[in-house]
């Protein structure tokens, strides 16, 4: 069993994002997906962002609010998971003003045969 | 873009717990992994689980406390993610007297190839 924190990562300044991606965690070359925590300042949003990796985004701290340039804009409050297409351009949103928006995003190359994940 | 929002799953009684499996939304083939929501009761503690799938359980709301038969105790509150190995038996506490602890869980099979994950 191995935590890891959103809280005690290690991260780094990329625009006005604090990025912390999971490459820190040593041993972790067995999950079939990436993965990092995201930081969105309160009433600030993500430079756009555009990827072939298909993401999902889960919001496990504040209140976040997703905007695809393909039309649709989101609420996502705590609790909530986004899943963005490859190559669906997308800003994220801090939508509250005092608290910082906290994402854990997962992300994957689509296409590949999906793997066994049934049962649990 | 999709979302999904552990406040407005569709879940099922199981024992104490409320699982909201995410087979109940639709066109989620694709996706590297399985994926629950699952909600602790106030003060109570889950039935003791064991399985092959690797687990990945993200705290949501409330706070938790995750122990495993392997020995270790870890808090996990909310913001933290915590990785569970194929086989180790665990049960999940939640620490809180007042408020639910839910858990978004994903869990694959281990032993594969890890997909292409790179980027992002």
């Amino acid at each position: 069993m191995r935590t890891f924190s959103s809280a005690s990562a290690r991260y780094t300044q990329e625009e006005n994002l604090r990025i912390g991606r999971w490459t820190q965690y040593p041993g972790l070359d067995g999950l079939p997906f990436g993965a990092m925590w995201y930081v969105v300042p309160p009433g600030e949003e993500s430079p756009r962002d555009c990827h072939p990796e298909v993401e999902l985004a889960v919001v496990v701290q504040g209140a976040g609010r997703f905007a695809s340039e393909r039309g649709d804009t989101v609420d996502a409050p705590l609790g909530t998971a986004v899943l963005l297409d490859s190559e669906e351009p997308h800003v994220v949103h801090n939508a509250s003003s005092d608290e910082p928006l906290v994402v854990m995003s997962v992300y994957w190359m689509p296409g590949e045969e999906p793997r066994s994940a049934a049962g649990a």
